[in-house]
């Protein structure tokens, strides 16, 4: 079965096998002539419209799978009865490992230790730290599971918070219950009109001092300038891997605003990441070709 | 039964046994006069000499509890028959958390986006992840084992090593065999003849390019001369929460070593470091005062 990849780590993510023939596109050129027929396209980080509008011109399609876990973008290229799997279990245990890693240097002062190592001074003194936190994740997906993983040996207390209420999972609109004790927040929320600015200046209010705001999924999810005000007046921390605007302009308060740490998305982008959203990806395609279902549809019926 | 203990802290965690008469001394003076004769007294984190000299001075005594989980420094003040029991439990939580900190700081780059930060400016990059890093821990221990489970899912693959073989656990002579492939050495060693620079200029030799060694045990374990050639050179990384000598003073040249992060011995110094050594040593006591044997008992024979 021919499947048109993106890049030459498709290619050969895919050469083993008897059953795909891998064929290269150019994302944003026109498909390769020959190969208009193939049932499934994979697609990878560029901007979808440019790849979306061409879906009508590929004769056959079945499948549209993709390398990330974000998938927002493409529904509305997705013509009718064409399937779209997504990348989910490539990228959550990178993002869940840089939002530990965020959270172990604040409550472990590892930046203050610096500037006490750059300047030469030994000055010991106790921190924070995860034993007993209460974390609240917004987002009961992959990326809140892999989370919850990592932070369960550290004995910290956490919850997740899905759309709706299921076993280990509690549903959204009952959050404000929670924040008055939450010690940390963590957005993993992807971009849409339910979750745009969901943590705002109210939902900030009913959070504790010192409590610690995370977004490590879409920067929409959190109110910038409802979060700058509450970091200028010293009451909340927060470490931010996506912004809103991003990136980030030069100049925007948010850079110098106190107790934040800021990363320019970089939380799913380790060694190995391609790698791993191509092992993804082929067992996806894997599934397909073998008559079934990929185990990551997100849209579409399968026929 | 009396219970001779060195803070206030202690009066209050052995507060409301029915069994327990707490009983205040103060560290580096006579015991208090009517009561030399408590069968327990609780040591903790001051020098054991001033205190270990008067051990004779107690008429009935028969255990020694310490608060930390280094003892050594108590063996040889020790009378015969006298049972030591020490804070197994309560530190290595925090000392495994401040390892995962900084190896996850070191991995995800947290100080050089901490420089582009406030430098105001967005530059994405890949880095490397704890994902797949072969982890050799010296030291098979609590902080060991504490390590090893903090890691676990991270996808680290962790080896322990310790003074002889057993199931999980490697035996300290055959450590050579481990290095070359080792992404990360971390020692968690108490301090003895025995430990005092293992990891020296020979050692070090034998790990490959970009490994990191971090020391959360006692500086003595590292040869700081060796470690500190490999640091210059750019060879190796490092992370030190103690050091030879300790405290480092000032102009000392690893203050101003590259690729090294550097804190002043807190990876215990922990919120709650207090109460929780005061649970453990409540649990020893209440074990002991039941007719039983302390489960952390390091010395001296039950009777």
């Amino acid at each position: 079965m021919k499947v048109l990849v993106p890049d030459d780590l498709g290619l050969e993510a895919l050469a083993d096998s008897t059953t795909i023939e891998a064929v290269r596109y150019e994302p944003g050129e026109p498909w390769p002539a020959d190969h208009v027929d193939a049932p499934v396209v994979v697609v990878g980080f560029e901007h979808a419209d440019a790849i979306g509008a061409r879906f009508a011109e590929l004769t056959d399609l079945r499948l549209v799978q993709t390398l990330n876990a974000g998938y927002e973008q493409w529904l509305r290229h997705l013509p009718d009865g064409v399937m779209l799997s997504n990348g989910r279990g490539a990228h959550g245990g990178s993002t869940a490992e840089w939002t530990v890693a965020v959270l172990l240097a604040i409550y472990r002062e590892l930046p203050t230790f610096a500037a006490d190592q750059a300047e030469g001074v030994w000055r010991p003194r106790h921190t924070e730290t995860l034993i007993n936190k209460r974390v609240v994740v917004l987002g009961a997906g992959d990326l809140g599971a892999n989370l919850a993983a990592r932070l369960a040996p550290f004995e910290a207390e956490v919850t997740l918070v899905g759309r709706s209420a299921r076993p280990g999972v509690v549903a959204l609109r009952e959050v404000d219950a929670l924040l008055p004790t939450a010690d940390v927040v963590v957005a993993m929320l992807p971009d849409s009109d339910e979750t745009r600015h969901l943590v705002d200046a109210g939902f900030l209010a009913k959070l504790g001092d010192g409590a610690v705001v995370v977004n490590a999924g879409r920067g929409s999810a959190v109110d910038p300038e409802a979060l700058l005000a509450e970091l200028v007046s010293g009451r909340l921390r927060a470490a931010l891997d996506v912004t809103e605007p991003e990136p980030l302009p030069a100049g925007h308060p948010l850079w110098s605003a106190p107790g934040l740490i800021l990363t320019p998305h970089v939380a799913g982008s380790t060694a190995g990441a391609w790698e791993r959203a191509w092992q993804v990806a082929r067992r996806q395609i894997d599934a397909y070709v073998a008559g079934g279902t990929p185990p990551n549809l997100v849209a579409g019926q399968p026929h």
